[in-house]
Formats: structure tokens, sequence, C-alpha cells
């Protein structure tokens, strides 16, 4: 599993091969029916630890949208993450597996009224809002909560950016904070997101900088903020080179330092960098052809856009790939998956090359595969079954 | 439900509301949570003896991928119809509600070649192929099988166009046609799909053209073939006018008659046009907000690309639209849907108009919403449960 080791350019210290190793034994061993994504569980427990060290007083929330396996959250409860959740059905699922309702964040600025509501219920008393309508329903159904108010930012340097439908301007979100504070609530401060697999560690800046503008605005009509919620936008490995944390913290730590005279409380949101690393996806051939023109051949896989690969829409994520053939001569292909819709192409624009000798039958993993992958599959488009998650621990040998 | 009728253009006779009224009794009656999807079995039986009437001769092979309902399956094998599927779960489903292995074609050219000798177990004898991989396979895992070859056509008229994904070009349509006979298959004919939701009836003439070309150079060759498989491609009614059905039969027959002297056995593969306009998913709006510039409001739905509406990405798919609060006053919206993704939005690009009193716990149902809706959706991104099905029949009063 050299590959996977090598390529991972987010950590700051070489990986122990045993962690590899857990997933590779699952492969050798178990081969249950492709396609499949494996965790390994060790490996999220590590990256929790990296980031718990280098941001020591930032509270960390797993975005449970990136990988929902019960088993993953239940890691990041023993470790004792906090969470960020989008929807009721992630509340019960982070609750199931022993998180505490102190614990969540409820992070989505779009809910209905009644699910605020099942929120307090539960227990949860953290917020996101972004509007007028939302932070209505929030003082009706959760009265006393503490919110934090999304703020619009640019996040161009994102391989996934946001576009405008999250998050409202600076002077907008000092207005709903004060106006939290009247309603009853506990304004507490400031979110932002960068946006997903976010490249350039600069770009915190945007978001620190628009929270310290909201924060002066809100402290100068007596609403004093405490809370920086630093959003997600951590990498994991694929083919590009991200910086490695060090450096994000770094910019974090900065522009913290240049915009705030004293330290807010910190909060961040990371989903992609905890897991994204920890699963491989292995699919197999299908079928190899050449293309109609004599270009390049073209490679179905088991796996496509509708069945976990999602995020290859507009070729966005661009996954590393180990084939069973590596070694062999290698040439460009097209990479499409199996369903009968024209759209599972995973790679056309970007060129990937693959080895000549790659046949039906033949497997193909997707490293740094861990995160949006199972959960965006779809129920049985084509007739095709969702893809299972089958999780290992490297550091708790069988 | 006078909208759902009115605007349905393709239809060649005035439905009757007592359907209509099927779907709105239940939206009226029974209210299930929000979103969901309810499906009349009698619209999608009269669709099909629409096309039965309108193209006698061909056989009718439901595109299940469009919406693989069982009730769905079941009423159109009671209707006689013959089907077209992309997996082994399909042929399952298929066989499951009674249909016969010789009314299943395998239309996916994409498969594993234990795939297809799962498909000749269960008695499948019909299938796509359009490239000598795949051929190979099928020789060898349905030895005798009927194969027909798809071929490469412009689909540029469709709102959902192929790419290059599957067909050859006709020369090598041939050639592996008369591979096809040297390996004991039975080269039945040639299939091509002009694109989904295809409103230029003229478009077919490309396939009809095509195949004439397979035909003569295959019949040069002594391989006789006899099928044109028509594909998919005849429309719903969305926010766009479609032909009448009519106008696409006298564009197909005129075809057939221009290309070729003796009338070919025909095969048509309609989804949505069969089971399109007998959906409507009913979503219920979370939140009504100012957006950031003030310019257009953001309606927010609890239904959105991951959860169902997949044909919205690139906008591709327009749903007519019906809101609790039809009547008032409307204004221009941005359309998104529930989940922290921002991708998750509906229709920015097409300027939608809605209510301007809509607010949160309204209404919105998308009508001829039946097609690429409930099996696409994610099985749990962000925590959203999957769309569920309701099945009613406007021909059987409770």
């Amino acid at each position: 599993m050299s590959d996977l080791s090598a390529a991972t350019g987010v950590t700051d210290r070489p990986r122990g091969t045993a962690r590899a190793d857990a997933i590779d034994r699952f492969l050798a061993e178990q081969r249950p029916e492709t396609p499949f994504l494996v965790m390994d569980l060790a490996q999220v427990r590590q990256r929790y630890r990296q980031l718990r060290t280098a941001l020591p007083d930032a509270r960390i929330c797993y975005a449970v949208k990136a990988n929902p396996t019960p088993e993953v959250v239940g890691e990041l409860v023993a470790e004792g993450a906090s969470f960020d959740v989008a929807s009721p059905g992630e509340i019960e699922l982070c609750l199931a597996r022993g998180a505490t309702p102190e614990s969540i964040s409820y992070g989505n600025t779009i809910k209905k009224r009644r699910d605020i509501a099942l929120a307090h219920e539960r227990g949860v008393r953290l917020f996101a809002t972004d509007s007028a309508a939302d932070l209505a329903n929030i003082a009706e159904a959760a009265p006393g909560a503490q919110v934090f108010c999304r703020v619009l930012v640019d996040n161009s340097g994102s391989r996934t950016p946001f576009g405008r439908k999250f998050g409202c301007a600076p002077e907008q979100a000092a207005e709903l904070l004060r106006r939290a504070a009247e309603l009853g609530l506990d304004p507490c401060g400031v979110s932002f997101h960068i946006g997903s697999q976010q490249l350039d560690p600069a770009a915190w800046e945007h978001g620190v900088g628009a929270a310290r503008r909201v924060f002066e605005d809100c402290a100068a009509h007596g609403v004093p903020l405490r809370l920086v919620n630093l959003g997600g936008g951590l990498p994991a490995g694929y083919t590009e080179t991200a910086p490695p944390l060090a450096e994000y913290v770094e910019a974090i730590e900065k522009s913290l330092e240049s915009n705030f005279a004293e330290r807010p409380e910190l909060l961040i949101e990371p989903g992609r960098f905890l897991v994204g690393d920890a699963g491989v996806l292995r699919s197999e051939v299908v079928l190899v052809t050449d293309s109609c023109d004599g270009q390049r051949r073209w490679v179905y896989l088991d796996i496509g856009r509708y069945n976990g690969l999602a995020e290859t829409e507009g070729e966005a994520i661009t996954y590393r790939l180990r084939t069973s053939r590596d070694g062999d001569e290698v040439g460009p292909v097209v990479l499409a998956g199996p369903t009968c819709d024209g759209d599972d192409v995973i790679y056309q624009r970007n060129s990937y090359q693959l080895p000549s000798t790659l046949r039906g039958g033949d497997t193909v993993d997707l490293l740094s595969a861990g995160a949006y992958t199972a959960s965006y599959s779809s129920v049985g488009f084509n007739g095709f079954t969702p893809l299972p998650t089958y999780c290992v621990d490297g550091d708790r040998r069988a």
C-alpha cells in the first residue's frame, strides 16, 4: 500500500505501515463482492488526534455528512469529538453512538421548524443560522439556544466551491445576531466555510476577517460575541498536492492574531480531513473497449457517479488510482461507470493513464475515498445496490 | 389538478379528471411526511396503451431504470409489456413481478461476464452490445443468444444527451454483428438512442438511417438483420412544450419508409414517456430567505438534487411546479434543496416565479416527476432518508 502512504500529502509525519496494512489485509483476505468501501478506524483516530494537537483550543466538530458510518461516528465519540450535523437523522445517529447532546452543533442553516424543535427536545443547544426566517424559527422552537451566524466568503480556491447558497454579508450577520439577542437567544459568534478541499491555506483569512467585522459591529451595539467557527475545508489526498496541515494551522493562527486582540473561542468542522484518507474504494473493471474514434480506451468500472462517486461530477475530485496490473505499461483512458446513463462518466477531461493490460475482472482501487462516497450512493439507480462500507482497525490486529 | 392535465403536452387526447383526482385525493387524504412521490398506475397503463395503439407492431420494452417501483413493473407485466433492463437487479425485479425471461432485453452494453451468465441462467436471451470485449463475453456466457448492436448517433436535440459513452460507428457495428454470427450468436439488429427527453421527432432519422447502413453492410456479407431498436427519447411534460406522440410516430414511420424497403421488426424502449407524467412529487418549503444581494428570494425545499431531483443537474429537466399558495402574486426565486451541499441548488439559471406569500410549511408539488427521481435518491446523504414512493390507481376507486 505504498501508493496510499506516499501520495497522501496532508499528514505531517510518515504514516506507519501497520495501519495501511489493515486495509490491505482486508482486501487480500475478505474479498467481498465489488464495489465496496473499506475504512480504517485507526486512521480516522490518528487524524483526529493530529488536529487536536495542532489546534488544542478548538472544539472539533466532525462533519458527519462526510461519512456517517456508525462505527466512524462511534470512534470519534470515544475520542471526545463533537459533531456538526445537517439533519435530525444525523442527530439520532450521533446520540445512538453515544454522543452527548452538548457535543452536537446543528450546522445546517436550512431546517424545518419542527426539526429545530426535535433537536431542542433531544438537548441540542447550538445552531447555525443565516436568515431572519430561520432565526425566528430557532427562537420559537429552541428558546435560549446559542446561535452562530454564517457569513458568505470567497471560496474560489476550493475544488468544490459553495456558490451563494449559504451565508450572508457581515453587516447582515451582525444584524441577525443583534436580533437573536432581542429574541432571547445567545448570539455566540460567526461561522464561515471557505469551500471543501480548499488548497489555499490563506483562504481562511477571508473568513476570519469577515468574522472580526461582525464581532466589531456587534460589540459596538452592546452584543459581545465569543466564537469563531472556522468551518471545513481541510483537504484529503487526491491527485493534486495539498499543503500539509501545519501550513493550514499557521495561516489560521496568523489570521486570528492579525484580526483579534483577544483570542476567540474556536470551533472547526473537519469532514473530509478526518475520513477521506482513511478509506479505499475497491471496484472491478467491467469492460475495456476501444473508443469509437480510435483515441483513448474506455475503462468501465462497477463504480460510478450514481453508486458512490458523486464528487466526480465536473471531475471536481480526482481520486488516486491503484490497479491489479500496476507495473505494466500504461496508456490514456476515459473512465466511466456501469449505468446506462450518459452522464455516468468519471474522468474524461482529466487524462488518467492506466495499464494497457487492464481487462474485465481486474481491480481498480480509488484511494482516499473515505469522504462523500457511500452516503451519496443512490438507493438503486439502474438496479445497482448502494455501496457497502466495511470497517477495519489498523491498531487492533485481529 | 388542472395544472397537471393542462400542461402535459405529450398526450393526444385530453385526460380524464378521474385519474388526476386519484393523486389529488391521496394528497388531500393521506398526507404522509414530505418529501414523497405518488404514482398513478392508471396513467402508466393509459400511456402504455396509447403507445401500443400508435406503434402496433413494435415490441414495447419498458426502461425499468426510469422507475423501478415494483407496482409499476407489475402493472406493465399485466399489460403485456416487455422490459429493457440495465442490471441483474432489474432482471430479478421483473421476474419477481411476473415478467417472463423472454420479455426481458438486457439493454446495458456495460456488463460483467458473470452478470451475462446470470441473465442467461434466468432465461434472458436478448442482449445489447457495442464492443468486441462485451460480445466475446456474451458468446461465452450466453451461447446462442440474440444480440443487437448499438450505434452512436447525434443526440443534440435531447435535454440530456448521452455524449460518447455508448454505441459505435455503423461500420464497427456491422463488423461486430458479423463477428457475432461467427461466434454462434444470433445477430438480430441495431439499436440507437437519440437522447432522453428528445424534443425533435426528426432526430429518429439519425438512428434509423444508421441502422439501414448496418443492415446493408451485414446483408452484403451474408448476415441478414431483422430488428431496429428505436431506443428511448419520448418525452414527458416538463416546462418546455413537447410535440404530441403522433408527431413522433409520424417521423419514425416516415424514416422507416424512406430507409427500409421491407419493414423491419421494431422494438422501442420508453421509460420517461410511460412513467414521467404519472408521478407527482410533493415537497414542503423549509425556508424562504431574501438573498444576500437583495435580488431573488431563495426558496429551500425538503427535496433536492440528492434525494430525488438528480435530473436537475445542469438544470437539464425543468419540472412544472404547483404550490399551496397558487393564485397569489408571484416573484422570481432561486430554488434549492435542504442539504449542506453548495451544489444542491435546483434552479438558479432558470427564472422560476413563485408566490410571494410562500413560507415554511407550504407545499410545492413537482409535476410529471415519475421518472428518474426516487431511484436516483441517495441512501442518506446529510442524514436525509431516500424518497418514498406511493402508488394509487385512478381506475380503481377505493
